[in-house]
């Protein structure tokens, strides 16, 4: 039993890497054991789950941070740098995607029959999976130290790719090609927050394409943009409205986390990106200090899943975000990646 | 007076490329003067302009058609033809934009006085210029020819750009960086269509930034983005998940309207659409045939500016789009550059 496991005097953190359902319970017992705990995204897939999670970590004191590592990115941390350094002017607005064809390899097995991801494609038409857009659009416009989400309308198209793969791949008599699912092929979020900013968050696995996180942030001084890998900055780029590379901004702003890097780390998951992760997350077990990553940013990132569903199966109806921090967020400071 | 030149018995045909507010009480007396009516971008402000635009092309019978030169870029029209050749399966989801920072050139005049276009701005918060983005996108999806808008939520960013422009170029004291305007910097339109597809569409023209539409359409079989100047088609591109160049399919499925263009034509504005554009609309006054873009699908893209006007002012509740041909969308074939 893992309740048993948590509970173990030689342990000092606990990492959480099961089905998305298992991850707020183990996280409570976690915390409740007293335990650093580290746990795959989404940290929740319902609200109570949010709540849950922001209530218990206030309760106990323990620290729980969600592994989203895409935070942790080289070039989203440079971006970081050069927002706090005022290039892009005041924030104003984002996109961000998770765009990923998992349809064969990650919802299901080769029968065509759903793996546990895949079961939540049945009945919840939603976000599934938003936290990888979100993560570092959360620390460009200071979510929970300066401004929160607010409100969010979310539409997601017809449900096509799941029937279309199998019906290419198994013929059009396999059952998973004409079984109906609940799930959209792409959804859109259209979040604003208290402050006025707006970010547009997709989710889109369902259907064949590249992967893409499609980010972008733009700002009253200039923008940038992941997929030209290039920024504009008025009176700083050499030519007016003309793109210009981002790889000398990425040396310039490059952040500490990366550039003391050991070289062998970035041989490491998702070109080291895994590794400093888990290193910042381990530095705070050691010091006994804060995650990186705190409890109220987790819930956020999540709370997308739900909302989105809401805001879905009411026509795009606009849903209030719930501010998990009460209040906090105005008076608290930026900390992520502030070294 | 207007009025009476377009009674003139020696013209066939107007243009009207005036103020937003004056192209529909002037196309509205081209129509009814019998004249072959096409009119600048947008056709349209207001969805009362809408429906008499509508309404009175079919009391009259006469043709009216929003200039809208997107529509014919050879890029755009490749796509088509991919599209129409089942390349990217069924159309799912698109995205578009007109993002062109205005407010130095085209907003505002030297001394920070709105010019024509800018006083739009001082009371409206909405997407003030729709019809550039969504162009292609009308066609690509069979918008009042097999399927059509159904609903359509709007969420705007707070007004900062405006004021930061005028306040780093003429000094925070200027009257311009001060004044108050209603008009968020960027504003996101989320639109789902009757058969299930979904569009984004921003408007951004008030903050600093290069010119961009940023198209994207994708499907069961593929994607076509135009920031990455690629597609992936399932089954046709030679690696799994990875984009390849657009440009062979650029070739391959070239348009006739610009594969048979006179080599003097690319000379015109806009790299020759401007040229395509106005030689089929002429095409149609010479054989008394129907104009390339008709009256339905230039309320449809004009109705996206009260609609989303209307959303932004509600906080993002979802608004009816209006069937503007009352059912048709159902029986009518796609006749947009077939030939």
């Amino acid at each position: 039993m893992y309740q048993e496991l948590v509970k173990r005097d030689d342990l000092d953190a606990v990492l959480i890497a099961t089905p998305w359902n298992w991850h707020t319970p183990m996280a409570l017992d976690s915390m409740r054991a007293g335990k650093y705990t580290g746990v795959e995204v989404p940290a929740a897939i319902s609200m109570d789950e949010c709540w849950a999670l922001v209530n218990t970590h206030e309760e106990t004191g323990v620290q729980c941070m969600m592994l989203e590592n895409w935070s942790f990115r080289r070039d989203n941390l440079a971006i970081l740098n050069m927002i706090r350094a005022g290039l892009l002017g005041e924030i104003m607005h984002a996109h961000c995607s998770y765009s990923h064809d998992c349809v064969g390899s990650y919802f299901f097995d080769g029968e065509g029959n759903p793996r546990w991801p895949g079961e939540f494609l049945v009945d919840n038409n939603r976000n599934q999976y938003p936290t990888h857009a979100q993560g570092p659009v959360l620390s460009w416009m200071d979510i929970n130290c300066g401004d929160r989400y607010a409100s969010l309308t979310a539409m997601a198209t017809a449900s096509k790719g799941i029937n279309a793969y199998f019906a290419r791949t198994k013929g059009p008599e396999h059952p998973t090609a004409k079984r109906p699912f609940k799930q959209g092929d792409v959804v859109t979020c259209l979040v604003r927050t208290q402050k006025g900013k707006t970010i547009v968050i997709n989710c889109d696995m369902m259907l064949p394409r590249p992967y893409d996180n499609r980010w972008s942030v733009q700002g009253t001084l200039g923008i940038y943009n992941e997929q030209r890998n290039s920024v504009y900055i008025e009176g700083r780029s050499p030519q007016s409205h003309q793109w210009e590379p981002f790889d000398p901004y990425q040396t310039e702003f490059d952040h500490p986390w990366w550039t003391e890097l050991e070289p062998e780390a970035a041989q490491a998951g998702h070109g080291g990106t895994d590794f400093v992760e888990l290193k910042m997350f381990i530095k705070a077990v050691r010091e006994k200090g804060p995650t990186p990553v705190d409890i109220y940013d987790s819930a956020t990132m999540s709370s997308i899943i739900p909302l989105s569903e809401a805001s879905i199966a009411q026509g795009g109806m606009p849903v209030e975000c719930p501010d998990f921090t009460r209040g906090k967020w105005e008076s608290t400071k930026p900390k992520f990646a502030v070294v």
